[in-house]
């Protein structure tokens, strides 16, 4: 994988994704591992580079809700440690054995304070993507309004 | 309303907040005025001086789905005018005459150019709004799933 292909990279000169590189730790993962769950500090965010990883949330002791299997070398995750108040908001385990990229939020902060033109691209990245989640979410919302209008009606 | 008080404009110096104001347009918003329609290309965002305006999505030609209601000094909306391809994904009417600030894109890129850490300071901002958006949306979307299992078991 070139880290530019990681939606958060987009748009990155070559020097800007080469820093990223160096800051960035590559890690082996296993099937079934947790890497984080829902509510703990986000402390560090992953580029997906082989395997799989699936994010949910819980709805309550039983139920899991599925938000997304990422499969594709280059998905980013744990996203909340690039936001504030930085506490995950999804849990994810892996699904398939391969390896990530963790990147330390404390690291990405050093090099954004040398290069705000950094900075904001991989924000504008990161909000373009949200903002998709986002439009996802409120797809899915309108389908449970349907079905459960239909239900009571 | 200090422009500060936006919440995409918190962090901002006092300078870069002046430079905002100069590329803002006070405009006056009458009750039942659009301001914009879903799927509208967004070369605007807006920021609530005074009176009140709803968000919304339709579900179909008979169902609004409400997405908020905006009374409070500083509120931002239409923030898909910061983010590719910059098309409007909710729908904004003036549920409360009052006034809005209307800030072009064009008018934004240009500051940005000149002062990437003012992009970068507003683009998280952004992000941190869209994430907090996410994280009520799925909440949302857990009691309509609660909901929909009760219903059909």
């Amino acid at each position: 994988m070139h880290f530019k292909s990681c939606h958060l990279f987009q748009e990155l000169s070559e020097l800007q994704a080469s820093r990223l590189l160096e800051i960035s730790i590559r890690m082996p993962i296993e099937k079934d591992q947790w890497l984080f769950r829902e509510g703990d500090e986000a402390g560090v965010f992953y580029v997906l580079e082989k395997g799989a990883v699936e994010l949910f949330t819980l709805v309550n002791d039983k139920f899991e809700l599925p938000i997304a299997m990422l499969n594709i070398s280059g998905s980013a995750f744990g996203l909340a440690a690039l936001v504030q108040p930085f506490t995950y908001n999804v849990s994810a385990r892996c699904a398939e054995a391969g390896e990530v990229f963790e990147i330390e939020r404390i690291a990405l902060e050093g090099l954004v304070r040398d290069d705000h033109q950094l900075g904001c691209t991989i924000m504008s990245n990161l909000a373009r993507h949200l903002f998709n989640r986002l439009r996802e979410t409120r797809r899915e919302l309108k389908v449970h309004f349907k079905s459960l209008f239909l239900l009571t009606h």
